[in-house]
């Protein structure tokens, strides 16, 4: 059989490239960094934004949209904010047919704008907490821009809230980690994340606290899953956020925003995918059970449409292939490399002995089943095959992360995964350095693997690896 | 009872904007013509969405999502689509800290970059139809900006699809109109809509044929709720989509597109809306029974919560408003003023009878109901008041058209509503003077009523009167 993808372990980034486009997700947009999500890989998205569009509101946030446009004044109010996103700015400064008297921005995230509706929004200590969350486009101008992973444009959700006291906004922050982000990686995307927090070097442009979830890809870099910001009272004294108190005295609130994007398409890839394709996790995808007609035949057909029909009757998400016009290989070789986690073949011969065979993605075990045991099977396979992708990519980081106890180890041990050490090893000094050597801190971690509280510790721990 | 809106008969557009901003549906955006979509408004938009998005697939589209900015370029391809979009452009002209070497634009609609990769994706009559849809921003500079009505940017979703014929190509344009736009319109917005043709005058930029939706509104005016345009060969040629025929032959495929937007809630609201604000039809509805206790009471709160378990799981989409502390009456103008279609008032007095009281938003009424019958009450409140605010939206439509023969005596019955009358008693030249007198024609339609094919027919009937 032709090479359909270059091999992982031959050129990785190639290979995630090789996978984008011939499992039909993506291509690059005519503007450079912007690109085109086709209908496979919208599928994938479209299902993400199902599954924590769920648990955002089960946290009690609300949607909502806010502009496309920013004036570029708010930018300024916050100072580290326009700072950090000013290189990466896109600016409208011609609208209508006329130049703008002043240009505005198109959003690189929302805080500014969503600043100046919570502070109209807001007068007591009854409108808090007030959960606010937007699935929108955003703008950042990318230099090296990568299919999902760093794209000029991309597609996400963020978070925005606030509240009346620090320990409030502090408590959702980790709820949203937890609840929504941590839940929906971990039980629908079949990924192991860790969730730490990030140093004073890589938060968020305007956050005095930032929480990571930080997932290991294929080749051992990481890749950081989603965030949530404690933005502290910057951006409610940048715009005036305030509410009457119990005491009637006018106070700041406490405000918090959290994102995760179209960047977690390329998580999936990267975590799960083999050297035939896409593997996507049974949970998320779009097509569970993909029933082909290996070819045409007394009653086959018939068999797998009613397979079909049994599939989708049981709530498998289920698609049938009957262009048996094609040949078949071919079209194994297409559903390996679009990751269906299960194939139900129905062809003659196996028709004959009143079986279909079942075909699990994630191992490629082909089993003869009974046609009356199909949907069972289905189903137990589905369940199985997300514990075994989680427990594969689990296993792939626990061998490829190495305890080490000085930076030069933990730079050398960042070639091939991940290093853990005592963030004292390593300090502000040592994390320049190692960024100098393109490895990050992607988080700080308790020794027990929980989420360190703002304010450093004496005995936390750092992961250090090369990063997306 | 201090008067919370400006009744309609009084000033229509201030109504409008009273309902808009009591309701809390949204707020204008800082930028000129941006809004900000509050969360009861966005709520609505979401069932939109997610009705539309039922009925799309169904119709055999897929989502994808393509760049928010287009070369300008491109834009220039054809020549009808420029010369329309060019005054409402919005242009990025710096990004990344520098300025661009071509400016780009922000997609005013998506006909040409979705052109561009039709030609990569289509080689064969076997990739015929391509039908795409997507859920997105656009952006188009408006001077007279009005919320939800006309703002500068706006969602929406445009559906884009290619065919090997024009009748194809023409079937699926009408396939929209009518199965996806009108099936959801009346079944699910209880608005009546008339089907009909846009006139050359009133084409979308690089049309063949435009097919329109159009709704009377409470003053009168119509309003544009969808379209659906036969794009002939124009952008086919313009980004060079061909396709392999049968036998071989190398062809410029026919294409469609097809858009409705968060218009249709300004829509929703001036159809149904009455002085005391929003009527939200029942299928819409993103809260259909609004369970309230009226005050503290012995066993009241926990009556309420039971009905809204039980509301819930007969499958209503339920919200329990136990504010005690806030007063009952001015709870329930609040609940009036957002619609809800059905309101279940649960109080000491009542529940020592055995009862709660459902009031029907529709009109008002107010109906004892014994608890253990409330599930079938509402169930039944809100089929019934479908189709009652259909009747009455129906109604006032026939109510306000007039039939005439002349075209001073259409523009003379557009001030009140709609006028009908032949298209020969108007022609090109009775429309250029009928827009000067700020009266257009909203579409051409069969004495049948049915939609009429591109190319005139000697017996069609205009439908002119004031637009939003």
């Amino acid at each position: 059989m032709a090479r359909v993808l270059t091999p992982r372990a031959e050129d990785f980034p190639r290979w995630y490239q090789d996978v984008v486009a011939k499992a039909e997700l993506a291509d690059n947009g005519p503007v450079r960094g912007t690109m085109v999500i086709r209908p496979a890989g919208y599928a994938i998205w479209e299902r993400m934004q199902a599954e924590m569009d769920d648990r955002i509101k089960a946290a009690g946030a609300q949607n909502a949209y806010f502009p496309l446009f920013i004036p570029e004044a708010y930018l300024k109010r916050e100072a580290d904010h326009v700072e950090g996103f000013s290189p990466e700015l896109a600016v409208v400064t011609h609208a209508g047919g006329k130049q703008l008297a002043e240009p505005v921005v198109v959003r690189p995230t929302s805080e500014t704008v969503i600043g100046e509706f919570m502070a109209k929004w807001i007068a007591s200590h009854r409108d808090l907490p007030l959960l606010l969350n937007q699935w929108a486009n955003v703008v950042r101008w990318e230099l090296r821009p990568r299919v999902f992973l760093r794209t000029s444009e991309f597609l996400w959700q963020e978070g925005h809230t606030a509240h009346a006291t620090e320990a409030d906004a502090r408590d959702y922050a980790r709820r949203i980690l937890h609840e929504a982000y941590e839940d929906f990686m971990v039980n629908v995307l079949a990924m192991p994340v860790v969730c730490g927090r990030k140093t004073a070097r890589e938060r968020f442009a305007g956050a005095t606290n930032t929480l990571t979830l930080e997932a290991m890809m294929g080749d051992g870099k990481a890749l950081q899953m989603g965030t949530s910001h404690e933005l502290g009272q910057n951006f409610a004294r940048a715009f005036d956020i305030t509410y009457a108190a119990v005491d009637g005295a006018l106070t700041h609130a406490w405000t918090t925003s959290w994102g995760t994007s179209t960047r977690m398409v390329g998580g999936l890839i990267m975590c799960h995918g083999d050297d035939n394709g896409l593997r996507v996790p049974p949970r998320l995808a779009p097509v569970q059970a993909y029933v082909m007609v290996v070819k045409a035949g007394e009653g086959v057909l018939e068999a797998a449409a009613k397979l079909r029909d049994e599939l989708r009757g049981a709530g498998v998400r289920v698609a049938l292939d009957d262009r048996v016009e094609t040949a078949f290989g071919r079209r194994a070789v297409d559903a390996e490399l679009k990751g269906y986690p299960v194939r139900v073949e129905v062809g003659p011969r196996d028709l004959a002995a009143g079986n279909a065979v079942l075909v699990r993605r994630r191992d490629g075990s082909k089993t003869p089943t009974p046609l009356d045991s199909v949907v069972t099977a289905v189903q137990s396979a589905l369940e199985a095959d997300h514990r075994g992708l989680y427990d594969e990519a689990l296993a792939m980081r626990e061998e490829r992360t190495t305890d080490v106890s000085t930076l030069d180890e933990a730079i050398e041990a960042a070639a091939t995964g991940w290093a853990r050490l005592p963030w004292s090893a390593v300090g502000d000094q040592g994390e320049a350095r190692a960024n100098q050597a393109a490895v990050t801190v992607r988080g700080l971690v308790r020794p027990d693997g929980s989420v360190p509280d703002a304010g450093d510790e004496p005995d936390l721990r750092a992961i250090l690896s090369r990063a997306y």
